[in-house]
């Protein structure tokens, strides 16, 4: 054994013992900074898995908000367990996290975000993450608005099936526009974009995205949009690296150029 | 509303509750093909978050095969909690599992597979992931030498910090070769090859890869690869995928080509 090089590297990984294997990506000091963020979940449907990879990387510090009870049909891609049916989403989030992390702070509050409450809740955090339905599109786009004008980051995360993806809204940052035409789900247009952006202009093969379009299409006025486990891990992976990037001043794409990772 | 898209909708979701929102995504026939499927877990390191992703999406039949024990520097990355240090990893799992799933089949063995018990357990499954660590390099392609005998496909996923990625053999496909030089890591030769095909071929901007290979190459005689939450939620979309894919004959990539996803 290289006793100088071990030495070397202890200086580097002096990080908690549950960061260790952390070593080399990231760096005393970074660690230190995410665990000092408070990190805002608008909506632990999504947010649920999201929660947790930004956990286990290293932030310790949650404000977590949904009104939403555990339903059986969220088990396919939120992370919930059989045992959570029923139950407040919030706690049952904050019971996972805990089982983690003991000493993480996790804040919850079972209820939903409204122009009245938003404001509060904003003014607390460093970072938002908007996982709110766009059932009301405009509830979700006013937080934005909120966010911005108190200086929060904001990042979008999408679950888009066999794909994931995020925009990044900062205060120097375009908004993301209300154009969703009247009766189509803001989702619908949201995917148009994507597929427009990635498909043509960075040659990815979507064509199993464009059968999605077409099909749910068809059917999107009387189901919320299909979600598979494949895009919350995607989105997770892709909001953790933000997360990370925003807390230590490494450089991310905002609104309107975007994250997108496809499995397929 | 319209009753008969109402019942044209019904028809292509009759899934179980749990199954509901893969619609689109997923067909009932498509459904019933991964519950039917048994897949072999070669170490739930990395395997502890494949296992969960794959449950989800609605495989049921799992053979968990791991030696170690859960230590709290696997809880930056791995499917652990707190309360599992010092337990064994597949109990842990098997646990983890049931409980999204209560009603999953999910065997365990707590040992090391070895060029002599290898044999018995890859003839009882349709698909392994191959997540063997590369200490005993040549334990792990032994083991898809095997598999290839038996006909049965493999899946070799690989967490590379901010990036995962997976190689898939197939009885038709090469082998992975033996070709680390001596003393050297396999996962070097890996990098390596993953950074000069997705960066000089693809044009991604893979900087922060370059520098962990010049870092790490340092490093690498006195500690393992590190690793982060990203890979391991990257790497378990990406073979949640290929699991999907192989079950329902949808062409999947197979090696010398690659799966890469990188969150920067």
């Amino acid at each position: 054994m290289n006793q100088s090089l071990i030495k070397e590297l202890d200086n580097i990984r002096s990080l908690p013992e549950q960061y260790h294997k952390n070593v080399l990506y990231v760096s005393p000091k970074q660690q230190n900074n995410i665990r000092e963020k408070t990190i805002l979940f608008a909506g632990v449907g999504l947010g649920s898995v999201i929660a947790e990879a930004v956990l286990r990387i290293g932030f310790e510090k949650f404000i977590l908000i949904d009104g939403d009870q555990v339903e059986k049909s969220n088990l396919n891609r939120q992370n919930y367990i059989s045992d959570n049916v029923g139950v407040s989403k919030v706690n049952a989030v904050k019971q996972r996290l805990l089982s983690i992390n003991p000493k993480a702070q996790i804040e919850t509050h079972q209820l939903f975000l409204t122009p009245e409450n938003m404001d509060g809740f904003i003014k607390r955090c460093d970072i938002a993450i908007n996982a709110i339905d766009f059932d009301i599109a405009s509830n979700s786009l006013l937080f934005d608005k909120i966010c911005q004008k108190n200086k929060v980051p904001i990042v979008h995360p999408f679950n888009f099936g066999w794909a994931g993806a995020a925009y990044v809204i900062t205060p120097e940052s375009d908004l993301m526009p209300i154009k969703s035409k009247k009766n189509t789900r803001y989702e619908l247009t949201l995917i148009k974009d994507f597929i427009k952006k990635y498909k043509k202009k960075k040659g990815l093969k979507l064509d199993w995205f464009e059968k999605f379009l077409e099909d749910y299409s068809k059917y999107s006025s009387i189901i919320s949009p299909p979600q598979l486990v494949v895009g919350s891990h995607l989105a997770s992976a892709i909001v953790t690296n933000i997360l990370f990037s925003l807390s230590n001043g490494i450089k991310v794409k905002t609104f309107p150029k975007s994250y997108f990772l496809s499995s397929r």
